[in-house]
């Protein structure tokens, strides 16, 4: 399953550059990541209110061209890669009339109890995500 | 007592008009106050660990002139109103050097426990806030 | 007019009280001015290409109830107020589905040019703004 | 050369999981990269205004413990590779009292002039960088 979640670039994350800052290329994912979580039936504020935290442990960006403000975006959003602890995700961010390709990236998330202590994780999120892997661009 | 809190202005925090992006103030702001409250003896982040939190009820920001990255920030806080249930700081944004006013600004905290619900200010953090007030420029 | 712009809040804008950062209510605000610029048709940063800058001149925020992470927020944005060179405008953060009201605030916004020296507000921009204008509530 | 920065982590930077966003990383690094040029005798600040531009081309992060609002926080930054067109930055982000390592990562930086197109990195810089250099831990 490959999620499709659309936005417009705000203002806010412009830099002096005339360019969406490049450190928000790892917030617009994390968007991604909670729309397709949702749309999997296991959303991640459900998780965290059960006491299932799911910590960044690895993240990688390249960027090939520049989003600016107002650019409408759409972030693919797929799972890559499933073990007992640690479930990764992949993403690409692209201007959603041109196709044109801003940022492609991943992340890698682990699994902790509310103590911040490593877990596994929890045996339905594990399935569904398995279920759901889509390979890598 | 007014607190200095001295730093540099974030390329991250620069937006496409070439100036540090207006939102930030806010968040220097809290900059200010945390280093304050942690010079009278309350660190806020302790607060939060015993189960004090003081969210942001009110905040207000004139703009007098522009910030840029790599400015040097000096933020001036100090607390101007001291109730049974809300504490008032005061702020000024100033480039170091120059000791030019970028933003002037305040922000009013009310107190609640960790359900959310309105509590009134520990009575230690109130008598040293009283003892602390500085009149508004 | 009154203009409605929504989306979700995103975990990055969350913060240890378990609640949506304070200074977020600008950047929201912003995405809703921005709307409400395109959908008048002056859209903002087609302003700025033609070498008119909108820097926010004040900004004010009453917080009545928490946002968090996932919230359906909708943003009401109108205009106030329009002299020869400011516009104000005004801003409701709502729960989409509760009709909460989370923030409502203000911004100031000035004019000048790419130099950053005031300038009158473009002839066209004030007249749109001023046939726009809604009664603050 | 290895430049050491300083600073609290903020409490806007928290994230509802009680940690530091991990998006933060990004921004930590860069105020690292910026200290370190202006170290070197080349202010990016500086470059930008002759026309020079270096955005981020590539960045990667490896998690290795949460960082905590008023944490004090050492980055160490180093460059580990110039070429004509690319300069990579290597960074450490440390709890400065602990020692502890909370985020490894490294960025990449391209040329641009202001017109967007690729450039070869300015002579000078490419000479202090490659004197700078060193290895990669």
């Amino acid at each position: 399953m490959i999620q499709k979640t659309r936005f417009r670039a705000r203002y806010a994350e412009s830099d002096q550059m005339g360019l969406i800052h490049h450190s928000v290329a790892i917030v617009w994912f994390e968007q991604g990541r909670t729309e397709l979580m949702s749309a999997l039936g296991m959303p991640y504020g459900e998780m965290e209110r059960q006491g299932w935290f799911m910590p960044v442990v690895e993240a990688g960006v390249r960027y090939r061209s520049g989003a600016r403000f107002e650019d409408p975006i759409r972030i693919e959003t797929r799972i890559t890669r499933v073990s007992g602890a640690k479930i990764r995700f992949d993403y690409r961010a692209i201007h959603d009339e041109e196709d044109r390709l801003f940022y492609e990236g991943f992340t890698v998330l682990g699994c902790t109890g509310a103590n911040g202590r490593p877990r596994r994780i929890p045996e339905q999120v594990r399935e569904i995500s398995l279920a759901a892997i889509e390979p890598a661009e």
